[in-house]
């Protein structure tokens, strides 16, 4: 770990060609202090280790595993796929337990066909179904609020203030929230947002990337910190003074940055996190 | 005007093949109530009749003029370029008021290169210059808070409670807020921010149409109601209940309906505001 890059960490997924153990080696050689772990990097039905070799990997490693990545969709008409997803979120949180991850980022689902009302209802429940098991494996949930350009299909929960008010709602200390820079940037309550989380002690993780404003495709078109307009070193200092003193995790999915070498682009990330996320 | 459409309106933009002559000839044999003008049609610049030759056109047709559309941008790195924005709003008073338009819809603007904190200020800056011109006028200036997805570019307000924070900090009489169900459909706190509008006095204009759950783009890809997820009757009811009592105006940018044969268009939407929006 390098002296300045105590607090970074970095999605697997952000270098998505490479896999679990190559990330490791390639962050510790780098001096990154922490990863994110994408599940299908630690699932043998999807090409992965087991969760078992994905944690010896990790430890040897000596990388902070702040967070797997992701379980939650939640909502469907299909109340078989909402048993399902649930039943898949308990897998999650063994899987995080047993790789050492923090917490379990929920990303927690909406459904063209479902009101956003109803939607809610049942994350909420879920959550809530959830919260005993995670505790009882030492690990976090934090619902990641999702831009509301994804309303539609992918997260009812658009907003800090409401993955809080659900956290608070359930009451139960396993529940937090993770805050992803290019989805609530734009939230003239996002200040507000983070210092209230950090003040329930529920700021679990704080993501970044940015905002380009000519993006080419809603979901893989997302910018490396410096390539857009979020505040990303304002908002960074915003979470610390809300008491974060976590990892900060870089997490940018973009055809763009994936067609790079990676080794270059694993240089470059690292060069915008010190000129647009520094350290203090 | 029609019984049941009563309280339809139409965005002459969503029908924008034809000149404001057509739309009113078109509209008022329809059987629809109202028409919100879009300034390039009232522009001889471009294209466009005079504002006095647009005035006696929608005085004939017996059309309501809600809303002209629309002035504001006030958000640029030059200042030149925001004294401009200011001083085409005054225009855009004086052409409304020559036309009889009850508001202006006033996009505030946002620029990748100004942080959102900066860009609130100036915007609440211009919307205090503009209200006294406004009230000599006897024209309301609308807000519309406008989708996230353009916070970089177009709109720094992007929530209801902020387009509303900004007036009732001016307060002013008459500053207001559009509301567009495409643009708020997603918070969590839009019935909420609706009442509130109400309460204050301030809802004056509501726009409907519907998000695209598969837009292929993010502006011209827009819904007619009953295309997407938003539950367009139930905020209706709830602008209503909140002491609305103006026309619901159909403001839809799409490619693929541009592309109708624009009679057919007329009915169709007639159609689905009748089964999507009706009237109590």
């Amino acid at each position: 770990m390098t002296a300045d890059l105590a607090r970074l960490a970095i999605h697997t997924q952000t270098i998505r060609s490479w896999d679990l153990r190559t990330c490791c080696a390639k962050f510790a050689a780098a001096g990154v202090a922490g990863i994110g772990v994408w599940r299908h990097l630690i699932d043998p039905a999807a090409g992965g280790v087991t969760p078992e070799e994905g944690s010896r990997i990790l430890a040897d490693s000596g990388l902070r595993v702040p967070s797997l990545v992701r379980a939650g969709f939640f909502v469907s008409p299909d109340a078989q796929a909402r048993s399902e997803a649930i039943e898949d979120a308990r897998r999650a949180i063994e899987e995080a337990a047993t790789i050492g991850a923090a917490h379990v980022v929920m990303v927690v689902g909406a459904h063209p066909r479902v009101p956003l009302g109803v939607a809610r209802g049942w994350v909420q429940n879920a959550m809530g179904d959830l919260a005993p098991h995670a505790a009882n494996h030492g690990v976090g949930l934090a619902i990641e609020p999702v831009h509301p350009q994804y309303a539609a299909d992918r997260s009812c929960v658009c907003t800090i203030a409401k993955a809080l008010e659900i956290c608070e709602a359930i009451d139960h200390p396993a529940l937090g929230v993770a805050v992803d820079v290019y989805h609530v940037w734009w939230d003239p309550k996002v200040e507000e947002g983070i210092a209230a989380c950090g003040r329930a002690g529920r700021l679990m993780g704080f993501h970044i990337c940015d905002w380009k404003p000519d993006q080419a495709d809603p979901l893989n078109d997302r910018g490396l910190m410096g390539d857009g307009c979020i505040e990303v070193a304002r908002l960074g200092r915003v979470a610390d003074e809300a008491g974060f003193a976590g990892v900060r995790e870089v997490e940018v999915f973009s055809d763009h940055y994936w067609a790079m070498n990676a080794d270059e682009y694993l240089k470059l990330i690292i060069e915008r996190y010190r000129a647009h996320c520094p350290e203090s």
